[in-house]
């Protein structure tokens, strides 16, 4: 092991740094792509890389508690996996199974076959947001999000619209269900449309009664008047494991990945 | 990316095949090691090296449909990761977590908190049986299983030994639930006994209604049970997630990482 000592991420995985995957990665948002000033920040101890690579496993198989902010030795690893290839596989690969699912599944075809959508992280990227703010490193700050939100720039997840379009064709219906405030219904709207989502069925944001509850409560609640309201909710893709869990859960859920933050 | 080509897997990750750490890795058991017979098979196309870590979230976040055997072009990968650092990296995690959660949650100490642990690949590691059996790349053969499970020779996973003592000594009853069936009742208890495992309250294995039952169904049985016997689940540890989903499910859920098979 002390032979190898450190090596280069970038080299390790074949992480391509270069603007043309990158854009094509997250849409055709206006994103400020930072690249490291030389290849030496960018390089990674290898006992990081493996410890990093457990606490992403420990994050997507849900086995963390609550945490605020990622790991500090970790701040390079989840740089190089959010602007590298692998976050664009893993979003590919979950989209792909989802999808697979999705047409699988026999439809009642009564319009009451649903398939529940998170926004941010789902079908929004907001990492042009986070490479200007650490990439989950910072602390997370309500207002200079909600500036980003009211921007209304945020791209589309690209793997997430393909399934989008895709359930849609198969005849389900579509709720977005997503943690945003009312507030920013209006320029959450324009974002959705601008980014190619449209004809959902129902965008449910937070009223100011729900600001207190945390998101697996209010999303449960939420999924559990679908249900009253005679829905079968078949499938749910979210990032956090709070878009997924809890009471009147779909038949399959899909777990984006995510690890700059987490939502309880 | 063209220019990189094939990386030597074990070089990128560090992981080390060294007879010392492995036989650390998994326990004191009779493991035959295969080495391989020349550094080139284990060298994997950065490619595949980076489709079967996708591939490996999938399995670990819920995300894949029912599976029965590895990607074939991830047969290098998941042997790697077995044998390598990043399996016992990952179980430490997850045993750690587990730790601190059965630890910072408050007792009532009528004896009725409890702890459920899985057995295979949970407290026993199956690791030297799959060694010899493509590591999930052939397809399950229970014939050839149940001869090693009879042999009773399973070691233990060190890092769910340690957290299985520590929610002992914490005051937690503990009860193993496993799919294995009945019929291997007495050298399951001698392997655990044998592998350091003591003093569980109950051992619920699958008696012979039980064996069509999907896992899911079976373990939510008999987690309600334990409800109306009045236990209260605090904390499940499992590798496969139908040993944590469905129904009477505890507060908090570890999965253990398992990319060699799927049980649904």
């Amino acid at each position: 092991m002390k032979k190898i000592g450190y090596l280069c991420v970038f080299v390790m995985l074949g992480l391509a740094h270069c603007e043309e995957n990158y854009k094509k990665d997250i849409g055709s948002g206006p994103l400020v792509i930072r690249y490291p000033e030389n290849n030496e920040k960018m390089c990674i101890d290898e006992e990081v890389q493996l410890k990093c690579t457990s606490w992403r496993f420990g994050v997507e198989a849900n086995n963390l508690g609550p945490w605020k902010t990622i790991p500090e030795e970790c701040d390079d690893y989840v740089e190089d996996y959010m602007l590298g290839k692998g976050y664009k596989l893993d979003l590919e690969m979950v989209s792909k199974e989802a999808g697979a699912f999705a047409a699988s599944h026999e439809l009642v075809n009564d319009g009451k076959d649903i398939w529940v959508f998170d926004v941010d992280e789902t079908l929004l990227s907001n990492l042009p947001y986070y490479s200007e703010h650490g990439f989950g490193l910072e602390l997370f700050d309500h207002i200079e999000f909600d500036k980003w939100v009211e921007k209304g720039i945020a791209p589309a997840i690209q793997a997430s619209l393909e399934l989008y379009q895709e359930v849609a064709n198969l005849g389900y219906k579509i709720f977005l269900l997503t943690g945003r405030s009312i507030r920013h219904k209006g320029v959450t709207i324009e974002n959705l449309v601008r980014s190619g989502f449209h004809d959902w069925e129902k965008l449910i944001m937070r009223n100011p009664e729900d600001h207190a509850k945390l998101a697996t409560i209010f999303k449960s609640e939420k999924r559990n008047e679908m249900e009253k309201g005679g829905f079968r909710i078949v499938g749910n893709s979210g990032d956090q494991w709070s878009d997924l869990l809890g009471s009147s859960m779909s038949i399959r859920s899909f777990k984006l990945p995510n690890p700059m933050y987490y939502i309880p």
